[in-house]
């Protein structure tokens, strides 16, 4: 029977007893590794590393062989099914990501394919399977995508945007379009995320990045609706003794820390918060887990600092079970190594107080 | 006595019985309006308007003369306090603010002039007297200023930032620095200010557009914090009879919606709140007054999307007093004017029926 070295993370999102706090990093594998840097300089650009299933797993492991982290992510990227949808995703350096076709009236849309993760998402899938091989049962491996609302901003503004005009522009005046679209990306995540399940995927994250820009009835019907319509085609599996046969879903959505009752009772598994939200105010704790929230600028500072911040972050969850400790956003690309080691050592260190079993 | 035609602001402001809400727009004098356009096109730059009091009051007064607006908000910039400390404010199309010179270390903060309103920013003190005159009683002019915070995230970022980390990188090490600074950033806010009230203005708004960044804790002792600094310092003076004889100030932290209970117990009159807020949540209504909340996007609908969203923010808000009408941003550039007409109205309109007196 497959079993986990380091199966802390799966507990803590099953709201299970741990002996300390697990804790990953988003965007762990990334710039501010130099190996990483290294690699990127020779595969030439951030796409060929995604499409390589060899070079997604080596950059998924780099952090694990630096830092005693608790769950590997698979390095990919959220915008994975509209490029597979056939938009063209790329980046421009210091731009984000960008379209080479935008999404624009209703046609648009209806001719949109819902992709094959096993054809057009192939190498997300053999990436999976490969890092999963790799990880020989250390700690568990995430899945993940971006929610609909979040492609759909990059698919309907043809990249970042600060106002987001073009998609809320859609929003108010075609709605039908915009709900046609959200729906088959909906239907898409789903069909890719069960697929990166079937491929290894122990546990799976929908990034919301940008549902934390509507309004309070448009986050409902635009954004969490279409994580819910996701989360009832998921194949989870059932709970068990053997805490793998479970695939725990976070859902995160940036600035959506004024929706966390709402967010709670779509059925995920847990919610990540940034560092907006305290902590100690969160909802249902110890029934629904929760990953969060240091802001990731207290890397900068010195380890003093971080060692009272990690504090502050572990005294406001207190005593319940359920906490994954995580950076609110994903880490900066120009934060010295030994910080991210200490943060690292800190959380697991002073946590252990928290817990008693 | 000075007397005002149309008080309704100022009295939703002290919560205060008005037979309808009044209403009034962010960034109301700016680029959607034609008029606008062919002025800034003869001015040449945004800061040469700004600078020229008889520019400045014209374009104040723009749309009050095609609208039935409640109130006035003198033509200026958010940044104009640094730009007079000798920081360089300029504009380059489609970027947002930049300055010439940013803030690196302590002896550059230690060098910061606090500025004489009546001298460097004496042409913001013209412009609200010939404003003021201008508007003859009609309707309150309203003053403002960015937030300490707010300002020191441009004036170390020099311009515009996507993740701040050049302020957070000095937040979390070298906080003394930070603090010594927003000290320095909030005298001079309530120096000229309180030279913005000599010169007429009504109402004062604190805008507090970057305070959402920060986390929980830091959004207190950073931003929050050194606006009450400079509320202690406003000479407001006394409520009475004379509607027009205090002047209450609005503080507007967009992203704030987390915090409202810290920003009331402030001491403000009023808070601004964006869209992402319910506004039947709103703690206190009726006590303190509320300004927003309207997302800008909503004005690209048709009319009939327009007629049931003021309906739904209306509605949320309910029967209390102490409800001023706003976008919960500045109004978008390409918004039809009709749109504008229509949203008037209809606030007008509707909120009769939340008003009895």
């Amino acid at each position: 029977m497959y079993q986990l070295k380091n199966d802390r993370y799966l507990r803590a999102l099953q709201c299970l007893p741990v002996d300390y706090t697990p804790v990953w990093m988003m965007r762990q594998a990334g710039r501010y590794l130099p190996e990483y840097r290294d690699l990127r300089a020779k595969a030439g650009d951030f796409m060929t590393m995604c499409q390589t299933p060899d070079l997604a797993c080596e950059v998924t492991l780099q952090p694990l062989k630096r830092f005693d982290l608790d769950a590997a992510i698979i390095f990919s990227d959220i915008l994975t099914i509209p490029d597979a949808m056939g938009l063209g995703l790329y980046f421009e350096t210091g731009e984000g990501p960008k379209f080479k076709q935008s999404i624009q009236c209703l046609s648009d849309i209806h001719q949109l394919p819902i992709p094959d993760p096993e054809q057009s998402l192939r190498y997300v899938m053999d990436a999976i399977r490969l890092t999963k091989k790799e990880l020989d049962g250390t700690v568990p491996l995430i899945g993940f995508s971006g929610s609909p609302w979040t492609l759909a901003t990059y698919m309907i503004e043809g990249g970042s945007s600060k106002a987001f005009t073009k998609i809320k522009k859609m929003l108010y005046s075609d709605p039908k379009a915009l709900h046609l679209l959200l729906e088959k990306l909906a239907n898409s995540v789903a069909i890719y995320l069960n697929a990166q399940i079937e491929a290894g995927a122990q546990s799976i994250m929908i990034f919301d990045t940008w549902g934390g820009v509507l309004s309070h009835q448009s986050y409902q019907t635009f954004s969490l609706d279409y994580m819910k319509l996701i989360l009832s085609q998921l194949k989870q599996g059932k709970k068990s003794q053997n805490i793998t046969s479970y695939v725990p879903v976070t859902l995160f959505t940036k600035g959506g820390g004024l929706w966390l009752e709402n967010i709670i009772n779509s059925g995920c598994d847990a919610i990540g918060v940034d560092w907006t939200v305290d902590l100690s105010n969160v909802p249902q704790k110890g029934q629904i887990a929760v990953q969060g929230n240091l802001d990731p600028s207290v890397l900068y500072a010195d380890k003093q600092i971080i060692e009272a911040n990690v504090d502050a972050v572990l005294s406001e969850f207190g005593y319940h079970n359920g906490h994954v400790f995580n950076l609110g956003h994903g880490i900066h690309q120009d934060i010295p190594l030994e910080h991210v080691q200490y943060l690292i050592d800190a959380v697991h260190r002073q946590s252990k107080r928290f817990h008693h079993d």
